[in-house]
């Protein structure tokens, strides 16, 4: 093949107040540098959006170094080898990694774990991305290392539809647990019930204060939520910890409400104590050692049908912007991908 | 000696809304009713106040059964047997139980749990309702059960002059860690560094705003906040979140400042996420099986000297009420007791 001489990227140009817009980014046209020995030119295919973007975006404390300005946005990207100076690498190898919101990658694959070769013939390229990606291994390490469910039990979990979220009720269930799914709008919720096989989903948008949220939860989980894996944070949490039986786990993944404004309370922080809950912030990346567990289970129950998913996908870098202010804001339906390839 | 005929007794007559007050109790005297077999009677020496007898005479949700209306208050009691029909107890015998807020209880000596004898000449009698008992207990779990501190990390804990948080400090300075208190006024924060061993005592008196009270607490603990044993919620607990290193570990034992009002909200449970934070509240109640190894540690301290108290001492059954509403505004300094005999 001719091999590409430039590359086009989305560059972080400022830091967002609230919620991102177009003048964050820039998209710019760079020159691809001539590959080093050892170096590898992906062609990603895919480019993942989640919501952990939000926060590097910003220079405040979290779990990492914020993105620099003016250099292309980090994100988990799924590609094809088009040249290669690794002799692990060859052109035509399907490879995942961290390539960033950028046409190709030039990676140094001799690095441990910043390439990873997958095998698209078995699940589909996009999956290494969702449910057999980083967001499925959050997932499944959530459930199965805080959540600890137990055959019987109530499991919640919020953003059910999502990438995340659609995991962690379908893992849920293979344990013999209820699982009850909490995500945005009729259709949503009906996916959640008839394609995922969650027990019952409750549409937040029908219920907007906390009594109301709280009764929802407690019909869709007549003997109360034992484990609630948590992407949204606010009003669904607090709903929870209301409707939660006693020595609850909830497994904090994400509080997304809360990504773009002021810092979101929790209402009631008493029932910790009352109801002797158990709360933990995790972040996948901590402990890899789990990952070859999770994604045998993930990636053996996409490839046998078990484990359902949903993408949703934008067409071309141009259009990543305006695609990861809609996922912030749950206008995506599943996994939010944008095309590149 | 002449066995006496009649008791007094503090009943719960009304549930307080808010402060309880004297309206909510009446003191009473009523018959001693004659001892059947297994019964002993019990004099009580030492009652017990704690704040989580606000919670049981509430009837709202908690983790026990609300106080009956009509009925002795509940309560921790230590005193002397003043004659028994059980083989196993004596006249004279000193002895820990729940005797309620009552000159004498009649007890069924044969059901377990009810009644333990004690060694009140290796440790003061009533240290058993204190360091050597339940606060003590309770601080104990849940430094070693949910705090896990190492060697070297910093542990901090609210009223930290009380009965449980005086115990905290001490058992994690024993363990090589760096112990920062919290507590009200220039006096309780003195006793707490000097006579304690505390290495920092925050004054909440002085720091009414979150990031006064965030500052303040780093500046106490320049390595950042590894543990945290809560006692009282609210704006302290918001500090010290702000204040804590990654992967730190909360143990909600109490929230004492929303006792007696509205709920009060957590600041910013975006920290869970972003510093991986574990919380967890627990009632040391659930766990028995652990109390023979903690009460072991603790009355080996309080004999040997290195483990020290406070005791603020009320006189007489009536003098209960006043006492335990100053105990809820922190009036107290070390464990609350009344007086009885």
């Amino acid at each position: 093949m001719t091999l590409p001489t430039t590359n086009i990227q989305m560059l972080l140009v400022s830091r967002p107040t609230g919620e991102p817009g177009p003048d964050n980014f820039r998209l710019v046209e760079t020159p691809l540098p001539a590959l080093k020995d050892g170096q590898v030119l992906v062609r990603h295919h895919w480019l993942s959006l989640d919501p952990y973007m939000r926060g590097r975006m910003s220079e405040e404390k979290s779990y990492a170094q914020p993105q620099p300005l003016g250099a292309v946005m980090i994100g988990g990207t799924a590609g094809v080898v088009a040249t290669s100076r690794h002799p692990g690498y060859a052109e035509g190898d399907a490879v995942v990694g961290m390539g960033g919101w950028q046409a190709y990658s030039v990676v140094d694959a001799a690095t441990p774990g910043l390439l990873r070769k997958v095998d698209a013939t078995r699940v589909p390229l996009s999956a290494y991305l969702g449910a057999v990606g980083m967001p499925g291994v959050t997932a499944w390490m959530g459930l199965t290392q805080i959540l600890t469910p137990k055959e019987g039990q109530t499991i919640a979990v919020s953003a059910a539809s999502g990438a995340v979220g659609s995991m962690v009720g379908q893992l849920a269930k293979a344990r013999g647990c209820r699982v009850v799914g909490v995500a945005g709008g009729p259709e949503k919720c009906g996916w959640v019930t008839a394609t995922l096989g969650f027990d019952a989903c409750v549409d937040h948008k029908r219920h907007g204060d906390l009594a109301s949220m709280t009764a929802a939860l407690r019909e869709a989980a007549p003997r109360g939520i034992d484990g609630y894996f948590d992407n949204v944070g606010g009003l669904v949490l607090d709903g929870v910890m209301a409707a939660m039986n006693d020595h609850g786990r909830i497994a904090v993944c994400g509080m997304i409400a809360g990504y773009n404004g002021a810092p979101m309370a929790m209402a009631n922080p008493m029932l910790i104590l009352r109801s002797r809950l158990l709360i933990q912030g995790f972040i996948v990346s901590e402990r890899m050692d789990l990952w070859p567990a999770a994604l045998k289970e993930l990636a053996d129950g996409v490839a046998e049908g078990r484990l359902k998913y949903r993408e949703t996908i934008a067409e071309g870098l141009a259009a990543a912007p305006e695609a990861f202010v809609g996922l912030l804001k749950g206008r995506n339906f599943g996994k939010q991908l944008v095309k590149l390839a």
